[in-house]
């Protein structure tokens, strides 16, 4: 039993924020039943990296949901999506703002049939305001932020984080609020609106920022990957490659330096205080670097974990997947979807009370549960339903 | 009556991880009590920056919770935490793997006394497997995760996001799974073990590059601002700064054409299609910048709406908070705190029906409801809180 098994999920989104959101629900057990335009389906079914016809994108992000085909834009096929809505719990959907409101699916229209109902609508900039109905890509979203502005050297430009998580976090935050409106309904009975802004998500994130621009005035800018107060902390050139070295505190800074063979620089002018080393930046990193420079990474981390000193390599997925910590932790899922063939996947990340909770289903063909769903939940015989598809609905 | 009003969090956690997950539960109504080390408290009340003697910071993060003080090296502490556990529905904490052991405060310890307690350990790498105990600054993190490695220019180096998201995002993770144990616990009694790891927080959420890993057999790397797929979808220069274009399809690519009055570039071989535009980015970004580095920022984007051209400017935090649509949505709360005087914040983000959900708390001077609550939940008269002070429980 998941801890959200018996939940169910109607899902009207497309592409990756709301997708990624019902991810997370479908990991914890909900039955997240995706409603796609008959035809074309997800977007994301037509977006690389692609396995023959066949997006392991979409698969990755849609595996154990069932899919229903439903013609929203036809009155009934909108007859449908309310009577499925009485048998649910949960709606969620990342249109444009104003675009529900057209389809009369909005939480107005659907909550009368279902008092309860926890509605999630997750979009750019939010339901109102000027930018409600801005173009709302990852990459405006984070320019737009303040991220970007923040991510990058002071010599060099603003940069985008190399993931769409404009996207990302706010399906997260749209999978918090869901769980928590479904606790507050289970003592209430009361079903609530879920207003997520992509936008809003990334600007509340950046509390360091935002105590700094309360009392100095101003955005601290790009630092690269300094720490904003102490020193040496950041990414330092080895013989073959970058090497984190983390001091935080004096008495690190005593043993970074005895394990350079060093131990001068505790009493050195330049050095001998975390706000001294701040200001001497570049003469401390001439320093790590010109020791660093001739020793490998795993050897700097090796010869720093006897000595106390936090070091780490900088890995890429592949490294991050591969690694021994993540094999024995059980960090990745292989998947045998009938579609794409075997993937590997992360599920969500959390374990629950030692159990990695995640579902172990496939993708959805488009459209395969139609019949299952529209029979078991509005008691649709095969005819009706052959009907229906004739008539475009399905 | 918030969403997670009447649960009560026992808050163990220091600096940020644990704390931001806390303050998104007390946005929506949690009676958060912080449990601090007397004489010193949260590690955060002395990082900067400060206002006179108090942190910003740490006000921030710490808004609306209440504040105790207990000695958990003592065992009269941890008897008292005991017993508040009896009351309590959540414990959150983020020691590094085997001080709780230590302490005595593991969820096997503090689940005798509560059956249906939730309990969230953060941690850097989680609480099993060979990195358990590693240390876990952001900075580390972020680089072990690969998203380091992903975020950048392809000449440049690895950049780490401008702001703590190995920590933020294991917050928000803490406090999803929270909010999911709490709905689970109204049905079936039972408590859970959450054991949430940034580093596998961060390797979950690079969805895009795990599935071109999967095809390709090797991650994208870094690609700057540009899309993975789409051009001309960048930041490019203008005239007095930097501004995002973003064309995903043909439509759009014909309008920015005919906005730049350049038609023609629709038929031109280097251009007419997505993958040519792709093939051809360093012409295609010539083109563009052309024409843009003889306008403003501003100009463009009052262009690019009149012609259906999603484009947007990069601001700042500060431009992004200040922004007509963040105060048209109430963004920005303004909290006068008793200690650190009036400031700016962004509490959680998300909207139930409509309404924004946050405390309009002070943050705590430490230990200033150690008598309230100890009064309140274990019927300790201000006597025996006395002598427990003097002891140096308290």
């Amino acid at each position: 039993m998941g801890t959200l098994s018996g939940v169910r999920v109607l899902d009207l989104s497309r592409v990756l924020a709301g997708p990624y959101c019902t991810s997370l629900l479908a990991d914890l057990g909900a039955d997240v039943i995706k409603v796609e335009q008959p035809g074309k389906g997800d977007d994301a079914r037509s977006l690389g990296p692609f396995r023959g016809d066949e997006s392991v994108y979409f698969a990755m992000l849609n595996r154990g949901k069932r899919s229903i085909t439903l013609n929203l834009r036809d009155a009934d096929g909108v007859a449908v999506l309310r009577e499925l809505v009485r048998g649910a719990d949960v709606v969620v959907e990342n249109y444009r703002p104003g675009v529900a409101q057209r389809l009369g699916v909005t939480y107005e229209d659907l909550k009368e049939h279902n008092e309860g109902l926890v509605y999630l609508s997750i979009s750019g900039f939010g339901q109102t305001g000027p930018l409600a109905t801005a173009p709302a890509y990852d990459l405006i979203v984070q320019a737009m932020s303040g991220l970007m502005e923040a991510t990058g050297f002071p010599d060099g430009p603003p940069t985008r984080i190399g993931e769409s998580f404009g996207d990302l976090v706010a399906g997260l935050f749209g999978a918090w609020s869901v769980s928590a409106a479904l606790f507050d309904r289970e003592r209430t009975g009361k079903g609530t609106h879920l207003d997520v802004s992509m936008f809003e998500c990334l600007v509340s994130m950046q509390v360091t920022a935002q105590s700094l621009l309360q009392v100095n005035g101003r955005t601290p800018g790009r630092v690269g990957n300094r720490h904003p107060v102490s020193t040496p902390f950041d990414a330092y050139q080895a013989a073959d490659g970058l090497v984190v070295i983390a001091v935080a505190n004096e008495a690190i800074f005593a043993r970074l330096a005895a394990m350079m063979d060093l131990p001068g620089l505790v009493d050195d002018p330049r050095f001998a205080s975390d706000p001294l080393r701040t200001d001497n930046e570049p003469e401390m990193r001439a320093v790590i670097e010109s020791w660093a420079s001739t020793r490998t990474v795993q050897d700097i981390i090796a010869e720093a974990g006897l000595s106390g000193v936090p070091a780490a390599p900088l890995w890429d997925l592949e490294a991050a997947l591969g690694s021994a910590h993540s094999q024995e932790r059980g960090l990745v899922a292989n998947i045998d979807d009938p579609r794409v063939g075997s993937f590997d996947s992360v599920p969500q990340p959390v374990r629950f009370s030692g159990h990695r909770q995640m579902v172990d289903g496939h993708s959805p063909a488009l459209g395969q549960d139609t019949n299952d769903v529209l029979g078991e939940s509005l008691g649709l015989d095969s005819d009706r339903i052959e009907a229906l598809r004739q008539q475009g609905v399905l």
